[in-house]
This record gives structure tokens, C-alpha cells and sequence, in this order.
């Protein structure tokens, strides 16, 4: 099927030529990634998108010089909640109530278990907890830029705080998690698209119990 | 775009009909998982393909009751490595050798920044690690999913450690994160599929830095 081989044209672009992503095609990857599902549809994160060069070079520090930070179009910086508080899922449950026009006893039983429960964890496993919600939009950010023929280097390898505190996450209760540069690859330059791709052979993943 | 079509048909699917999904679909999804792109490649889960009935009965039992469990045509288990370790990476790296016939010394300085690294830190940020890889496979599936017109349910709520227990995954070094059942949705009986479908405006997910 097309996103298969969408998916096998891919690859973690690590030498880009600067070219500008259409605008168009930039909103499709961010309609993907607000379409992701969420844990209880919180949708804990949000996505910073950079195209400013300054900023772009001082993530670059932070992240092993990587030259694919600057020469990318746009960069994403996903940055999940620091953590779940009562606010932030009541907000949540509000908009849901308006966009439906009405709630009910089934919704309002829900959100207090929630609210019974996720304020109340430690940071680092509500952290956590919402950084894997982050992971969902961004590997959907990933398909979705496959699917435009959109390069995209998927990147964990930079210093959080330091991006943090460059983008001022901390003052918005966000910790950045993950980083995605989209553009297009240079195809003369990129040492990796020589390569091929290796996965493991199906067996090695699936366990099939019938 | 067509993925943004079917992103939007796609939803949290709470009732199933029982229908199966052609075996041509699930391997698509499968193919979709493998393909799913991970830190430093090492692929640090396993998913399991689940149609016994007695098995889906039994997870269905620790995880809330939720019929979708049962009523789906594939239930896929995602589990995570319980930890990285050195032959775990070794594994990876000896594969990627086999496979492109030679290896080269930025591959093995790599090999080693891992084995510098990884199985020395805690157990708890080791897992944490190797399960966001495992959700990355997750949304992978769920998009092409959707893609092949296949319902899915995303499900955190379930007993872990008891679906661990059932499936034996603990003995294999490994621990359930994440449950996806495949199927077709009950249209008469999903009380979901009769409410719109809730995300944020844009602008409250992203920030534009230009």
C-alpha cells in the first residue's frame, strides 16, 4: 500500500539542502500530529515551529552541532506538560463540553477519575506519562511527512534544558522531549542514504498466538 | 491529503462487530511497525499478535472488561525491552554489519557511545526509553491502520504486570506498554462513533517561531 512505501522511502534525513517546505504541506503534518490520539484525549504536548535562523543555530549548540538543525525547513520541538494538574484536565473536559453542546453523567464520571488520579502522581512518571502521548503526534508527524514526500530526521540526541530554556518551555510548564526537523534531503551530501535500511526480520518483532 | 482523510475516520473504537481483518491488512500494519523509526535503530520492542479467544478473554478480564478486547479480530500487545543491555545492542549492531556486508568505524565508535551508555542507566529510565520507541511503532500502526480502513482502539487502561503475566513476557525481558485491538466498528452499538470527534484549535498546540 502507498504509506508502506511512503514509509520505505523514508529515512532519518541527515544531510538537508535548505529548500523550503511548501506551506500547504507543513499544515498537513501539523493537522496529523492534532489528529494523533491521546490517553483520555488530553493531547498533553505542544509543538513549537521553527523557522527562525538564530534560534535554529542556538538548538544547533545543543544538539552535537547537527548541521540538519539548520538546514532543515522547519524545525519541530515537541514539548509534552511538565506534568497533568487539575487545570490543565479541566480545560480539556470544558472544550469538550462546549464543542458537543451538552455533557453528561458518563463524561463528568470520567473526568473526576481523572482528576482523582493524575494530579495526584509524582512528576517524573507524569512526565513521562505525557512525553509517550508526545510520541504518538510525532511519529504520526513522521508518517504524515513521508506521506507528503517531506523529509524529516526524528531526533532525540540534544540537551532538554538547554532547549527549554532557549524556547522558554519551563514559564509554560513544558519540557521539550523530541525534535523533528522537516525539509529535503541533499542527496549529493547525505552519507546515510547510501545505506540501507535495516530492520530486524519480521520474526524477531512479531509473536503471532492463535 | 488521503492520510489526513483517514486520520479524521479514524477513532477510539469501543465497539467491534467481530469481523475479520484480512490477513493481507494485518500484515501491512505489521510491515508499518517494523518500519517505525527508533533510537539508534535498535528496535527495543516486540509485538504480539493476539486471536485466541481464551487469551483475549483473559486480557479482556485485566483490562477493565472492555469488550472491544474480545470483539476485535487481532488484539496487538506492544511491549517494550524491560532494559536496554549490552547484547541486546550487540544484536542490533551484528545485524546491521551482517546486513550491509561490512562494517566501518564511525558504526563501531556508535556501538560503543551505546555500550558506554545505555545498560548503566536505571532500570526505570531504561524501560521509560525503550517504551516511547514502542509508541512510536504504536501511532505507526494506528496510522496505517486507519490507512487500510481498519478500526483500532488505542488502550493504556489495563493491569500491566497482569497482561506480563498471561502472555509469559516477563521471562522474554520484556513489559506490556501499550494494547491495540484490529477490527471493524459496530455501527449500531458504538455510543462513541455518534459524538464528534474533540481536538484543540491549532493554535493552542502550536507556536510558530519565525
Amino acid at each position: 500500500m502507498e504509506l508502506i512505501e511512503k514509509l520505505n522511502w523514508r529515512y532519518a534525513t541527515k544531510a538537508m539542502n535548505g529548500q523550503t517546505v511548501p506551506q500547504e504541506k507543513i499544515d498537513n503534518i501539523l493537522k496529523a500530529i492534532n489528529l494523533a490520539p491521546t490517553s483520555s484525549g488530553l493531547q498533553p504536548f505542544e509543538v513549537m515551529v521553527i523557522t527562525n535562523p538564530e534560534i535554529k543555530e542556538q538548538i544547533k549548540g545543543v544538539a552535537a552541532g547537527q548541521t540538519v538543525v539548520t538546514d532543515c525547513s522547519h524545525l519541530l520541538v515537541f514539548a509534552a506538560w511538565d506534568r497533568y494538574t487539575e487545570d490543565r484536565i479541566n480545560r480539556v473536559f470544558d472544550n469538550t463540553v462546549e464543542l458537543r453542546g451538552a455533557t453528561n453523567e458518563g463524561l463528568e464520571n470520567y473526568r473526576q477519575r481523572l482528576l482523582n488520579a493524575y494530579p495526584q502522581q509524582e512528576d517524573e512518571v507524569s512526565f513521562n506519562h505525557a512525553a509517550k502521548q508526545a510520541y504518538i503526534a510525532f511519529a504520526h508527524a513522521i508518517a504524515a511527512a513521508a506521506f507528503e514526500g517531506v523529509d524529516s530526521t526524528p531526533m532525540e540526541g540534544f540537551d532538554a534544558a538547554e532547549v527549554d530554556r532557549i524556547l522558554g518551555l519551563r514559564e509554560k510548564g513544558l519540557k521539550s522531549c523530541v525534535l523533528l526537523p522537516l525539509g529535503y534531503r541533499d542527496e549529493e551530501n547525505d552519507w546515510l542514504l547510501k545505506l540501507s535500511k535495516v530492520r530486524k526480520p519480521m520474526d524477531e518483532i512479531v509473536t503471532v498466538i492463535d
